[in-house]
């Protein structure tokens, strides 16, 4: 299944795309892509239902992030070796975790507003992981059990605010709307190797990052074995994997985001997202 | 006022403490100490109500963290001049920020469970903000119209987690229960200065930190200010404001709780927290 939330921003609707790619909606079934819904059982009564049943949503509706009520945010950074060494950092030992704020969440086609006192806005194109049951400490061969799907994730980056304001990155992985989510979250069944996928990002329509997931360093269902031995995962936390090579800081020289680009970025079977910058204020 | 939630784990009710120090019980009012329950206007309507007019809780009940739907908890770091020497770290120019995952809160008085594969588990007695209003990038003259109120947080940490596991500090910070909130919310009017409080927290009976906001090298409403040109603050988010000297790591030699242990720990109005350590399973 591939479920979506449409409608205004904090208004949000439950939704999915049928067959033929057209929305229907899911808010007479279930309260938000959210919490129990993204159990097994909960996505089980969803695949029960007949998606011609439902209503239809005119196309060309806002898409919210695909999930609701976040609560970690987590993210993985240096996962894939060529992105490290383009970072001028070592190949991590373990994998390297931070957060982002929640409060980071935007669709996947809103507008990138540039933070007051941003000059390092980076792009990093990344496949990220749904939790749908309650998990801790659990190990690598129950992972399937508790990923509720997949979505793209534009892990936006203010590189001045994460690398030179005190070591710790997580004021620049969260300003407002520096973490896109969907089009859609696909669930798990619907993804045949989740270690192959293609992922691409573009700026203003030149080819900037290009990459695989079969090039990870750590692998999907690894990384929540090793997020869940230091924190009880929930039912819709969010854990964004990390970002192939190309991202603005490791062009020579450096290239960052300004007011006016255009951003795409996909990832086979997962779906596109578009996003405008657009100065602050 | 002092806000607190009671009952078992994951069941709480909101309720609050009257003149003489009982609990009274506010299910009947607002569904949660959350969200606009925090903003001044839903601040404001708790005050108009008469305490004795609520029903009565039994005191033995157990007190839950006394905030929920916390979507950003942010951490301070380094924040006590004394304690970044302790810690073998200089004083920051600006604050160290990092989170702690809302998964890691608990109430006050719940056991501190050791964790899988901990070896250096440590305390840290804080003063936490509560946010009542969605803040953004807002001045620091702006800072007490968003603070619904000041908690006891013992921001419990986990240092071999935190310091060799990759440079990024939220894998110590994280686990289940190293989060202890309360015992009550209480709101900013109550107290007369925030940056003239005690701090002391002891083990086993023994004082190991003493210390007073007055202290702090970045104060509680610059903080709010300064955290809020990184990331949305909304209500119910909470950020912890750093330690003063005394923890566990700055022992000489390091010493480090271990099952059996007993934490007190306390801030002068805002009330006691008692912890103790259990062995994991």
């Amino acid at each position: 299944m591939k479920l979506l939330r449409y409608g205004p921003a904090g208004a949000e609707r439950p939704g999915l795309l049928d067959d033929v790619g057209r929305i229907r909606d899911l808010s007479a079934i279930i309260p938000d892509i959210s919490g129990k819904s993204l159990s097994r059982a909960g996505l089980n009564a969803l695949r029960r239902l007949d998606p011609a049943a439902l209503p239809l949503v005119a196309d060309a509706v806002r898409l919210g992030p695909c999930v609701a009520g976040v609560g970690n945010f987590i993210a993985v950074g240096l996962n894939y070796a060529d992105h490290a060494r383009e970072s001028g950092l070592p190949i991590p030992d373990e994998p390297v975790l931070f957060n982002k704020a929640p409060s980071s969440i935007a669709g996947p086609n809103d507008p990138i507003l540039i933070p007051p006192g941003s000059s390092k806005l980076d792009w990093e194109v990344e496949i990220a992981m749904v939790i749908g049951e309650t998990a801790y400490d659990i190990p690598e061969s129950d992972a399937p059990d508790v990923i509720a799907g997949y979505c793209v994730c534009h892990d936006v980056s203010e590189r001045s605010f994460q690398n030179e304001r005190g070591g710790q990155w997580t004021k620049g992985k969260s300003s407002p709307g520096f973490g896109p989510l969907g089009p859609w979250l696909v669930t798990a069944d619907e993804i045949a190797d989740v270690q192959d996928l293609a992922l691409r990002l573009d700026v203003n329509g030149a080819r900037m990052q290009a990459g695989s997931t079969a090039t990870m360093i750590f692998g999907l269902h690894f990384l929540v074995s090793y997020v869940s031995r230091f924190m009880r995962l929930e039912p819709g936390d969010v854990i964004t994997t990390g970002t192939p090579p190309g991202v603005g800081m490791g062009q020579r020289p450096p290239r960052y985001l300004k007011a006016g680009d255009s951003v795409e970025l996909g990832i086979a079977g997962l779906g596109t997202q578009r996003q405008q910058v657009l100065a602050h204020g």
